[in-house]
């Protein structure tokens, strides 16, 4: 074969958010995790990683590329990675390029990796991108990404089950991004992982009415990293074991089956439930590790003052309305339109009466970071989420709707809002009346809907390598 | 017997802080607990509450007035503990005034109760006031301070356990005020209450070195009365019932060694955990409460950044150093210091070396509010604290520091702080360089120490009723 030749290709791979989370390793090396998780895909046409890979027998070493800087490859992680996917490499020819790779001549070509996040998020806003890192990319991690590129590059019969357990080992939750809809990350039984994969439960188009909306928490501050936080919480937290032998397999099953019965109202409640303890567990780790900050806090509270307080559970209806009336009057609310209402009076069905919701509608959760991921039930739901979240943290006056909402924008006009003036007319949601805002809060907002798993992009133009030299653009 | 008399006595009640946290009843009506709790009374010269009860044949009905106002008396709680009370009132006589009430007539006699705390805050600062009314009186409970002074009225033969089994029907953590020094509220096993008492670990003079600092963190909200959301978490929280069964047995005897041998690393490290994880079991509550605002975050970190940074376990070490580099890297600290740390290599040595500290010398501890309670070593330890304290959240510019620092002040002079000149002339801590400052996030701190139990006031000026009339001065 000739010297000169580079053979390419070029993948884009979706991001996904877990609603049962994945919080603790059993094997540190192997990325075993303690419990299943689940996620669902985010569309790719509004957060997605592009990625192309790269051989040729005029490189000279393994070199990858993140957004444009040189990565080390020397981590643990990258090679066991390389090694397993080089490991189930096949023949592969192009044959009007004269090109002809055996099996074993994977063994001592190099490689070249570039990827780029496309996060649709307002320039200049280094916030808001530092806010993604965790969402979009575990830096830390060999992505999936790129698992998947050299596997379509290498010829690789494996499906993308068995790609997602050799992705686990570059980087945990990603692997479940190897497919589109609803994925469940098996957490596996045997020493040697080769159980632990992601599968499919239902497609993206199964549940298509839900809306996925994300809070860019403006924020000074870093996060800890999900690897090192979650290595302390297996280390130091009692309730963490507790939580992946006890409370997650039973919730396992009941998010499945919600997300087969599109059983909205208990998907929420699950969802919600599970991003509360994973939090939980951060807080019982020593030293402490806080996710969520006040403006998170914000987020969850105005979830509650809108549905929750008109959606209680029968059995303990007096008792859960008054707790959530104690919190919604003391924290967000100016007391106007709640302090009306008599709270130590035992007569909640005036409450009753004067809420305007009994279903709930809206689902949160959040990730190892302040970030709000809000999932309404439809597009309705989420016109109403979208006028809220928008009177609640409205932009800096120096921005505008158009880099302020980034994603699908369509829900704007479902909404009423066609630019600042009319976020500015917003009125109060019904809920509360005299509700205080919170300008800068939130750097951005994201708008997207489930999404499809990775493909393979055809079209040459948008590779990330130079084809002649197999360096970055 | 004449029936224009009034017999009164007065008394001067402390308040305490859990060390192990008290968080969930197993029996509403009687107030008992999930698990054994334990607390360290705070220095009545400080934080206490003046309490006179009056009993005349001249009242037409029971009657309570809290801080000036009266409150309802109607509630199962005053009725359970006024019902107990009197049940075990004996015959009292004051010759001198010719006045003889035989155990029978307690029946018929109706009492005037009168409470006033005694908040050593700044005046005006209603901000203040409220962060304090979960930290020193449960306006929705009956106070054992009424308790205490009602068995010394009615002479009363049984000592104070057993008045905490009835001052715990009242209002439950306030049951550990009883005594002074540590104490631990038994959970008990009876049904009927009768084992689930306070009982004195060691009195205050077993370990004098201790000072406590309280941070009264500025806040427009008010919190979730703590009644109705540990009711809430023993409904909702999956990690609740592991917490009360599986980890606090085992953390209460590690305490109470801790206390018995002054063991001041230990016992920093069980309150933290057990601070955390009490936070952490709120957090799994459905609707999730969030008694920890970004202030109390920032207590914490400053803590870590200072002591643990110093004093991380053998074992895990570079593990634990890892983490908490990360955390103090990306939430407080604009890294110029800690930025020269090679944080990604494995020699930590680097970073033992700057480190300032190897022994714990402060822990913190959260009850249902934002406050940071900090608990000094000795008093070398505390005015390094405060001067850390100060650093960070230094007054507004229109607060003087005399009435910034409250309760015992002589802990300036060890600091070295004379007025808002030195406290604005503070170096940064030698382990930040570069600390940001938080003015205004603190309304004010108090610093105490361990106290005494409840006494009786033999001056009757101090007495809040009138001595005619039975009604507040």
């Amino acid at each position: 074969m000739g010297e000169k030749w580079v053979l390419m290709k070029t993948a884009q791979t979706p991001t996904n958010i877990a609603v049962i989370k994945y919080w603790g390793k059993r094997d540190e090396t192997l990325i075993l995790p303690v419990n299943d998780s689940i996620s669902v895909t985010l569309d790719p046409a509004h957060l997605c990683t592009t990625t192309t890979v790269a051989v040729s027998p005029a490189f000279q070493q393994d070199r990858m590329w993140l957004n444009g800087k040189e990565m080390s490859l020397s981590g643990g992680r990258y090679q066991n990675c390389l090694r397993e996917i080089r490991k189930r490499a096949r023949e592969v020819e192009d044959k009007e390029r004269g090109i002809k790779i055996e099996k074993k001549d994977w063994e001592k070509l190099h490689l070249h990796i570039a990827s780029y996040n496309n996060f649709p998020t307002a320039a200049g806003l280094a916030s808001s991108a530092a806010g993604f890192a965790c969402l979009v990319y575990r830096t830390n991690g060999f992505g999936f990404d790129a698992v998947f590129a050299l596997a379509k590059l290498m010829n690789v019969s494996e499906d993308e089950s068995q790609l997602s357990a050799i992705s686990r080992q570059g980087s945990g939750s990603a692997c479940r991004s190897l497919f589109g809809g609803f994925v469940k990350w098996i957490m596996g039984k045997e020493d040697d992982g080769s159980d632990s994969l992601a599968v499919q439960l239902v497609d993206e188009k199964h549940w298509e009415d839900l809306f996925i909306i994300i809070a860019v928490v403006s924020s000074r501050q870093k996060e800890t990293s999900s690897t090192s936080g979650m290595r302390e919480s297996v280390e130091t937290s009692s309730l963490l074991q507790h939580r992946a032998k006890e409370v997650v397999p039973k919730r396992t099953i009941q998010m499945e089956e919600a997300i087969q019965n599109r059983d909205f109202a208990s998907f929420a409640k699950l969802a919600c439930a599970d991003s509360n303890q994973f939090h939980a567990v951060c807080l019982d780790t020593l030293p402490p590790i806080f996710y969520m900050n006040d403006t998170s806090h914000r987020q969850v509270l105005i979830y509650i003052c809108w549905f929750l307080l008109g959606d209680v559970g029968e059995k303990n209806m007096y008792k859960t309305k008054e707790v959530l009336i104690e919190m919604v009057k003391s924290w967000l609310w100016d007391i106007v339109v709640l302090g009306s209402i008599p709270v130590k009076s035992r007569d909640m069905n005036l409450w009753r009466t004067t809420s305007q919701k009994s279903v709930i509608e809206v689902a949160y959760t959040f990730d190892a970071g302040p970030n709000a991921v809000l999932i309404a039930r439809d597009r309705k739901a989420a016109a109403q989420l979208i006028q809220r979240l928008l009177f609640y943290f409205p932009p800096k006056s120096d921005t505008d709707l158009d880099s302020y909402l980034l994603g699908d924008k369509t829900i704007l006009k479902d909404a009423g809002l066609e630019g600042l003036k009319d976020v500015e007319a917003l009125s109060p949601p019904p809920e509360n009346g005299s509700a205080q805002k919170y300008p800068g809060d939130v750097s951005d907002f994201i708008c997207t809907r489930p999404g499809k798993g990775p493909i393979l992009l055809s079209n040459d133009k948008l590779a990330l390598l130079e084809p002649e030299t197999g360096l970055p653009k």
